[in-house]
């Protein structure tokens, strides 16, 4: 939100060679956790893999996150600033696949015909909800799934109460009990509506676009109808 | 989304000829889904009926898809590109409906008054809520109904659901609980949510005007209040 | 949402002359239903009495409405459409009271000092959501209070649901269970919703404005800050 | 609302002196009424102190209230207009906090660097929004837990309730029964949902100006994609 531009060159470079081994340790580090919580009768061993692998993702990115710091040359406080996601990232490793919507953006960008304005928040915006969600759903299964007097009790329930939750529907035939499923509950609220907010918002503003555009598109003239 | 204009002529010739019998298909794929799902204790043969009438409306607008592809002239990921709509209800015949909502517009085009361009975006998004809120009772109540442990047990019910769904309201007092049900849910949210976001941003934006233009008429002069 | 003026004089004067009594016998209508539905252990003759009160009124607003229609020297089914909230007034006379608020308009126009756009936005759509709600409160309760099975049971209750409703935030606590409270439960969803959307934006818009005003008076120059 | 510019120079004075002091009275406020409400097993002696606090910050600002009146040389009726919030403070004094919210803007417009103008909107609505509903958590756990059949029996239920309701997600599972909580529900509705219609707002335009943008830093040109 900081209108400050940051600064280019070595830490640009950096960013594009990483480009791709941070998308790769979001997948890992996302499908660790996936396997890690919904495999629940795998064998121990397996669990401790996904747990390495989970923290070994953690590990590489707060090493990225240090190591742009520094090239950046800012104080850690603008630099925070400057790049408050990736700082919230870093502590909530659950939403760091939203980089991967980054990345999406950045090969749609190269490879494919663009997209309007509207259509680039609204796919952004829906991917970093889609993420989102998937994380959330995943957290509160993991914390609610053994708790006494649960109504989520499997991943499914889980899916379909992330759903109801970000439509803001909310029909309470399951909701979380455990604080820890609350608190997860309150986040996605929160990153969620937000987003979803963007998505719906920018299809109004498309939706009136196509008919204010239909409309100067028949007549040849001006006025497009009011 | 594409800022392209679709190639016009033969695909428009064509177009404006199969508007009518894709009208009443799309009439008779409706229908006959909702008599077979609604009436249940109707004879084995007129199941069989309103099932084929349904498949056969669904084979028509396979053809007319197909046919539309090869006028067009693009390659067909460029086609699903410009027209996303027509294909996304080739593979959903449930959103076939949507097209009754085109064919509406041109016959409103040219008989009535023109509306305003948020009255149509709010014509337009109603109706396509309607529909879709239709259709979505339907699939609900038809996967529903016999569920054991079902709270959506008559059409009323289902009604009921998706208007209390389509507004996020979500009571809860009746919800889904087959996957098949829930699925539907999710997808009614999806594109309602979206689609009532454009009738009540149409309708705050159309209000606003409203009271600007009596603001302008009053007094002769200028300033519109602030 | 017609852009032809009406046409002026005859049936201006007309208006002017029927502001006061139309006000008068929307209270009358809105209050004799109230007192018909809440006060349960009346004499008979009392509800005898407020039901020629609201019928009164109704035949009142018929009159009325017929008188204008005529003075217009429009077509039925042009003044439909230049007047779409008149027309619905008279079919359902429980949104009559929404007359009251384009009288509160008149009078502050004439006396108070003038509001900003957004805020004759939000007065006009808050007044016009609490008669609404009021309204439909009324009219819930009235089916729901003898239902079988009912959980709205007193008027607390109901105005208690429809303040849930009009916000989509729908506890489920308490919801209708007629079929004839559920189509209310829906009107006052599709009207509610839309309406409160025009406040809620309007708040947001004046917010930013407020805001923008104030960057804009602080430093004497021009960057609104982006 | 209205755009009478409030007289300055003995006000603006007073203003700011009582800048650091009112704002203490604030936290004194907020902080007693917690202790008053949540430690429910102090002993007697110390909740007659955290009453004497609450109703001494309240005459402190009604004090406040009156000399500001004072100092503008405005009719009552006429500072109610131009200053709305401060007397619905008065009245309400779990409102209060919000002055909190002035004062962070004081303070960050000083030091830190200047936030962008959706920035500020976020930042201001959503505290109050964090604000409105830790009072509304207060009050409606206040008058609930003790009440029979109450479902809201925890502080962190009350917290969980709000949330849900903020975000007009509604789950149900637990909701006020007691008429004040309900009210309080129903305020805290209004205000919260209006505020946060703010937040996802500004978001949405925060996020499609940068959307533009970026649109605008890559090809040097105009054209900012449609």
């Amino acid at each position: 939100m900081s209108d400050r531009p940051p600064t280019p060159s070595r830490l640009e470079h950096w960013d594009r060679r990483m480009e791709v081994p941070l998308a790769l340790a979001s997948f890992a580090f996302l499908g660790a956790y996936a396997v890690h919580v919904l495999a629940r009768d795998l064998q121990e061993v397996w669990h401790d893999v996904c747990l390495s692998v989970t923290l070994g993702s953690w590990a590489f990115f707060v090493v990225d996150y240090l190591v742009r710091l520094r090239l950046s040359g800012l104080a850690p406080h603008r630099f925070l600033r400057a790049h408050p996601l990736d700082a919230l990232v870093v502590l909530l490793p659950l939403l760091r696949p939203l980089r991967m919507v980054n990345l999406y953006g950045r090969v749609q960008r190269r490879h494919g015909p663009k997209l309007s304005l509207y259509g680039r928040v609204m796919v952004y915006s829906g991917l970093s909800v889609s993420l989102l969600g998937f994380a959330g759903s995943l957290t509160v299964y993991h914390h609610e799934v053994d708790a006494p007097g649960a109504t989520i009790v499997t991943f499914g329930d889980s899916v379909w109460w992330t759903c109801a939750t970000l439509a803001t529907v909310g029909y309470g035939d399951v909701s979380p009990v455990t604080p820890v499923g609350r608190v997860t509950a309150v986040g996605l609220m929160a990153c969620g509506l937000a987003l979803l907010g963007a998505v719906t918002g920018s299809f109004s503003s498309w939706l009136i676009q196509a008919f204010t555009r239909e409309d100067e598109k028949r007549p040849p003239g001006d006025s497009p109808g009011a």
